[in-house]
């Protein structure tokens, strides 16, 4: 499958998913193994402070990990997710990068940066790691 | 603090949270060290199977650990977080329960269990663990 | 199989295990989905300032959790694990308590917490959770 | 703090931990941020099936993202790490490569990668993660 064939089944996969839509997530960049995606900061993602809430950090890390691993491993799901916090997560772009760390046929593990553009100046926000487990088709 | 000024200064704080407010989030009940959130489900809400996405799961379970630390240790940020899916999060209603596991002053754990009520039946589809850190005010 | 088989099942593929047999680990209990083992106090185990080395305590949690799952899965390999080290483990006598939260075919969700003995008086000094993978046989 | 003499102070807290000499771990490099440890293979660290047990492994990334953390904010402790475990850890010879992610006044987030050399072949077998809590002296 050539890599614009793999971009549009993710951005295919990524339309059914009605909290992605919602998002408002840009696939930017889709290989085998990677997937970049981005997003404008919006009102609706804050948590008390005004900072995008963990929740939101966690669900571009989970979807983004889930479309790199999807690129290898067809239909998967996560089963497990952890995101750290580094710093407050404050921009008015958002963008996360997913990388295949050790693809399987029982799981996949996959790992991701998130950065935020503030003021023309991007800082890496949060990193995460999603263990994923292949489903049948 | 009673638990009703517990609850009303929990309200107030999620109230503030822009993603919160959107979750629809319903605080059921407050105590020391312990907290309950529900929300009933939402189109909005679904991955790609029309599942709950495992992103708002995290939201869920981020927020009440967050929210229960809070009643013991004031103004909090996670710094870490985890969540391990258990089952499909799937249900006409969902109730998220946190407890601090370990108040600090350097850091506070907690950790949550999330349960999906289907047809009338309520499973565990999700648990997950928090890692605060409290705040100067 | 009943819970005397199954204990000397599991106590039999501790003693393959040559790190379990330095550790001294004792299997108090087994029975489907639990185990608790426990293991007194060696200056070996020591950290710099003298308390338990977080990596015993990950051992600990690690290999009580494989045998749980293995009570109910059988063959199986930790794909990860996580300690939370909620106060110094400092103690005579530790003892760990390892409980199956989901079994499944495909993985196998379990959880742990570690106590120590000091003085007499038991305290928990971290938990833990680890995801397993069954192996065929 | 030259490079040198930072080796000496981690090298001197390392000589402190019973475990750490049980382990036999050599610090092959000390920078700001960053610390390389090594170590032959030894039968002692066996799991059931021969393999590096997952406590050691994360013994291993443990103590070489507490150096790495130490180098840039004196003592630290573990409050969290999670390892995971890509592939079967089995060789001659172990290495271990810790990173301070973000360092921080109250929390300070490390990363490792433990490759395995087997018939002169290195591959990385675990990742893992650890977030450290900067003491008082």
């Amino acid at each position: 499958m050539n890599h614009s064939d793999l971009q549009e089944r993710i951005q295919a996969v990524s339309r059914m998913a009605a909290f992605n839509n919602w998002l408002g997530l840009v696939i930017d960049e889709v290989s085998p193994g990677n997937v970049q995606l981005s997003l404008p900061w919006r009102e609706d993602f804050g948590q008390y402070a005004g900072f995008m809430h963990a929740g939101i950090q966690g669900a571009l890390i989970d979807t983004a990990c889930g479309f790199a691993a999807a690129t290898m491993a067809g239909k998967v799901l996560a089963s497990q997710y952890t995101v750290r916090c580094l710093r407050p997560a404050i921009g008015e772009h958002f963008r996360v990068l997913a990388t295949v760390v050790k693809p399987g046929r029982q799981q996949v593990f996959a790992s991701a940066e998130l950065f935020a553009t503030r003021d023309g100046v991007e800082k890496r926000v949060a990193t995460g790691d999603v263990l994923l487990v292949p489903q049948p088709d």
